[in-house]
């Protein structure tokens, strides 16, 4: 008898965001007095400059305070939460969503999940792109998916590879994965781009979207669904956080965004190939040819948390090997200091001339 | 091109708990100024009697209002919670439990859910109880696990057929499904046959524990978690939960597992072969050669929501037909009136002598 386990589930860890993570939180040095500077994960709510609106805290003290929301909610989510998400997405379309549109999950990865397992099983394939997040690799095989990459195009502000998509892309290409704004890369899709991706997908396939219908709501009497009062919090969130409030943080996300890429600039071997546009991270290509002692990506990204405790993401974790993914969505002065000791990092470990 | 869809998303809602739930829902008859009476869920904490301490309710509007646990928790959950639950667990235990054999997940279904993924993809096979709630099966069958079952004997306290284990067991078999207290069923296995179990259990197979971890972490790295918030209030409401909060709960659900037991014995039609001693539910056999126009368990269950305004669900859901799965975890004086309704359409139901 084998040892049992999905044979994806026993990958290294650094080809996963968590994975790798956890690799170099076990290699910063203990004995380091700065503060660990922690460019490696998209998650800004820790610093009090990005700290969640008050309303949203308030309002789910307030949920699960009233007992109102006490019980299994409905499978798809309950039902003020849903309408209230139509109508706050609808505000600036000419088609109406309505609450039937909605279904609550936690958060985009369970959303993601959900569609590949209801598309799954068909010997159907789906298209991902490289470079990418590795759970949709991974769901995607589990249930039965092939899987085929198409590229996003470094040089050209990471826009897709149309020929990509036309060589791979097939009578049994049953949906296309598109993230925009983009992350891991960062851009944002130009509107006439999105146009011509259409049109080179529609020449091989048709997503099937109405038919599905059926088969996510059966999904959703199986799987697990975002506390219920969590839900039961939502429309006084999306009714009372105010504008401000949003407009405050993209602000100083943006400001993050340009102060980083003109940074990046300064620093020996590193090269961003595209200033940041819609997201809280960008894509640095290394030169490794540039570096006395470093292998590769992995090998950078341990020693930078050892010798400079600055956490990075290795490009493998996003599929890209030799890259960085770099979030600067962090308070201003860490950002300013991560970018510092990341330049000192990579002169000391320059090839002398 | 064929319509995408995991063969087993298309099946009937009623398969489903909350499918069937819908369906039941959906044949209410409006007009009915009583109220519903829900035996089909066992969610009781919507009702006053059985509602939630606000111990939990506070430390969950405390923790999402201090802003300690904003950002995402460790994969495997927090430290403090898992070590919380390690230590609440490990109290009348010889062998302590440790934080690292804990793991935070949305509850049981997608612990169970978890178990399924890592176990599958290998040709290996898993026992299932029948009856048993349908997820195990639809998403042993997603991860690519055979599913073999095993019967629980009505007759003899819903206790495991062992020759129906000794039947189907073999060298490929990875893991057996126990659910104690037995759910949909309302049993407790004893201690004897437990070990009975395991023994015949242990003769084909053995359930590998520790090589399995490694893979529930790497699961852990790409799945959806809990809250960090309520991972955060958990040490708080494991500690100061009151035992008499627990202790009043049970007694009611006592008080109300022996009532509808022995309220069942006067209803024709209708057969419960076990005394529930450790859930909030119990199963019911139909005989429908004695009723007049009640073709099977779902048409009872249908005809019983439109004229009575009770909500009990059909045995098919759990896998099997023509018993009903009566939940008596409600409010007491909902129940007697539940029960009441019940005997008043078996009777109205009935063929005349």
């Amino acid at each position: 008898m084998g040892i049992p386990g999905n044979s994806e589930l026993t990958a290294e860890p650094e080809t996963t965001i968590r994975g790798a993570f956890t690799l170099l939180m076990a290699n910063l040095n203990i004995s380091d007095d700065r503060p660990v500077i922690p460019m490696s994960v998209s998650e800004p709510s820790a610093f009090p400059c990005f700290s969640t609106s008050h309303i949203a805290s308030d309002a789910i003290a307030e949920a699960v305070q009233s007992t109102d929301f006490n019980g299994y909610p409905a499978a798809e989510g309950i039902l003020p939460a849903r309408r209230a998400v139509a109508e706050y997405l609808s505000q600036d379309l000419p088609n109406k969503l309505s609450p039937d549109d909605v279904f609550m999950t936690m958060g985009c990865q369970q959303a993601a999940l959900t569609i590949l397992h209801v598309l799954g099983g068909s010997k159907l394939n789906i298209l991902l792109p490289k470079p990418c997040f590795p759970y949709y690799d991974v769901f995607a095989q589990t249930f039965g998916l092939e899987i085929r990459f198409f590229d996003l195009l470094s040089e050209k502000h990471w826009e897709v590879d149309l020929d990509s998509v036309i060589a791979v892309a097939d009578e049994n290409t049953v949906g296309m994965v598109i993230i925009n704004p983009g992350n891991p890369c960062g851009n944002v899709f130009t509107y006439s781009h999105l146009k011509k991706v259409h049109m080179c997908r529609r020449s091989y396939s048709l997503l099937i979207s109405f038919l599905i219908i059926r088969s996510i709501k059966q999904y959703f009497h199986i799987s697990p669904y975002p506390p219920s009062f969590i839900q039961g919090a939502l429309p006084h969130i999306l009714a009372k956080t105010d504008k401000d409030f949003f407009s405050s943080v993209l602000n100083i996300i943006k400001d993050a965004a340009n102060s980083c890429y003109e940074g990046l600039k300064d620093i020996p071997g590193v090269t961003c190939p595209t200033r940041p546009e819609g997201s809280m991270c960008l894509l640095v290509k290394l030169d490794i040819s540039m570096f006395e002692d470093i292998k590769d990506d992995l090998d950078f990204c341990i020693k930078l948390a050892k010798e400079e405790s600055v956490m990075i993401l290795p490009g493998i974790s996003v599929g890209l090997p030799n890259w960085l993914r770099v979030t600067f969505a962090i308070d201003p002065s860490y950002l300013e200091d991560g970018i510092k000791r990341l330049k000192s990092f990579c002169e000391r470990h320059s090839k002398r001339a």
